[in-house]
């Protein structure tokens, strides 16, 4: 196609996890939660289904204040996106010259590569120490370095990296470092209380995973606000639809629905880990809500085929310079016992 | 701010027409319908608010099967967006090479600037004949050229350029051309079979205007099928949600409701003209769902204030090298009434 750039027509293209549209299956591949979202979700969708012959607030006001007050962040602190992948794509379009460079770890998030791509940046990937720490490079000051990604949780592995070592590479850091926190509802710990200590620390979440609203596309960044004030300007007008702000104000406001969610989750997480490593799995212990799990001798792959044959979706990865493994989203109890039943007839 | 690019410190960032959030103000500054969408939009977004648990299908399948019976368009020739600016953002991402050149004619839409200036890429203006027609040179060959943006009908004007002008110039033209038909429905005719004939020619549409529903954001493409495959990788993985997609579905199966809408605002359009005529303003006899008019003598800066203060919103704008007016959507029969007897007063 003689008219794209360069870039574009060599790139591949991201491929989000399969999204059967039809056909029932139990979908344990793209880390959605397996329970409804809160009901006061719904009826704001509802109220504001009657109103759409106007455009929404373009910076989604109601949301940033709500949000701030749920995390204790002044709104100013606060840009919402059409799901936190559209963060990511801000982020990268405001920081990031054609032949800059971005950094990310490995194995994490494939879009991160992507976005690289499609921005005509080169991008780094640095592999991650045996025991999920990050090595020194991590943070070494390299020509043209204008943006980090780091997933924490991490995806695929569920692992985290700690406060502190996030503090340290911020300082060492010639750039900004995005702390994508998709995950940490189902974590330890978060980093909102570092982006106040360090103006290079910038946080993304999103409402597709803890608050059960993937289908709405929303997600947001904490920075401070001389960095807010700049994306601000590269987003796209109206980038929040009016239904999708609604219902992220109603799900951001039900912290208890959150953390009911976030209890029953965790306990079915504990319950899997402990049931693929007797069925002789090595797993790193999840932060997040899936677990990553790889077999010594087993062969992942024909795994994750059978279950797809008999309508169970997971997540089969390879990344270059790392073992194969699944990736297998926390779902309902009964959902994850279907699924390691299975599993048990194939190790 | 530092660690931003160069280009993005230096923009001013586009503003869009205001959205008061609070008060009750008549809002004909931002070509909204006056009227609700269709009741099948509300309800369908209803049943689908449901079901958000899940990510929404990545390529809008349901929409495109339903815009290719509604304009007789193959479905694989449509890529769907997050409101018709997400398409013109992945257009530029797609075609646009940081120091490239874009194109549009001025007057036009403020944001084509802004998207070029985001790409880090340069746009060239062309002014418009006096008959608004375009001249000889808005088809010329320059060095980096790589985007045409064309809106048809335009605004402020609601001019529209012929399609025998519009296939002469993709025929001279080395790059590809969007036909942004935000206000098509409104018009005579519109350029879809033109894909067909040229495949330079991309037509962007919107269900903002002429479907009652900006605050849904929800817009699309009709291309070649070896365009659309390339912007398919350029644009975020769901950059449509679940309710978007059920409501924008409904909304372009119910032809016989945009055709009710459309004869409507038509009629309101015609009053509209002849009553601004008989007040002693220029008007271009527009084809969109508003009116530009500029006066001889009043002061049209003062009249949008004094709207303002009674709050009536209208659009004020003012291009380089061009005469200020007033940009004025067609409301409802009682909000044009309103209006005009505001204008009368000061003219």
């Amino acid at each position: 196609m003689k008219f794209v750039r360069d870039n574009i027509s060599r790139l591949a293209g991201y491929v989000p996890g399969e999204q059967p549209q039809a056909g029932k299956f139990i979908k344990l591949n793209t880390n959605e939660n397996p329970y409804p979202p809160s009901a006061k979700v719904v009826e704001a969708i509802q109220v504001a289904a009657e109103k759409l012959v106007r455009y929404p607030d373009p910076v989604s006001t109601a949301f940033r204040l709500a949000a701030g007050e749920a995390l204790n962040v002044d709104p100013e602190w606060i840009i919402c996106g059409n799901g936190s992948d559209d963060i990511l794509t801000i982020l990268t379009r405001s920081f990031v010259d054609q032949g800059d460079l971005i950094r990310l770890p490995n194995p994490s998030y494939i879009l991160y590569r992507t976005l690289a791509e499609i921005q005509g940046a080169n991008y780094q990937e640095v592999n991650f120490n045996d025991d999920w720490s990050l090595p020194e490079s991590f943070s070494a000051a390299d020509v043209g370095l204008k943006l980090v990604f780091l997933p924490n949780p991490n995806s695929p592995t569920g692992s985290v990296v700690s406060q502190e070592a996030i503090l340290d590479l911020a300082e060492r850091l010639p750039c900004p470092i995005l702390i994508d926190e998709a995950y940490v509802d189902f974590a330890d710990f978060n980093c909102i209380e570092l982006v106040k200590q360090n103006s290079k620390i910038m946080v993304s979440r999103t409402l597709s995973k803890s608050y059960g609203l993937a289908g709405l596309r929303f997600g947001f960044l904490v920075a401070q606000p001389t960095i807010i004030q700049q994306l601000l300007k590269v987003k796209d007008s109206y980038n929040c639809d009016a239904l999708s702000i609604a219902g992220a104000t109603a799900a951001i406001s039900d912290q208890q629905w959150l953390q009911e969610n976030v209890a029953k989750i965790k306990s079915t997480r504990q319950l899997m880990q402990e049931k693929l490593t007797q069925l002789g799995f090595d797993i790193i212990p999840s932060q997040a809500n899936f677990v990553w799990c790889t077999h010594p001798t087993a062969q992942v792959k024909s795994i994750y085929e059978y279950l797809k044959e008999n309508r169970i979706l997971v997540r089969y990865m390879s990344y270059p310079n790392w073992e194969e493994g699944l990736r297998i989203s926390v779902g309902t109890d009964e959902q994850i016992n279907a699924c390691l039943s299975l599993i048990q007839s194939k190790v």
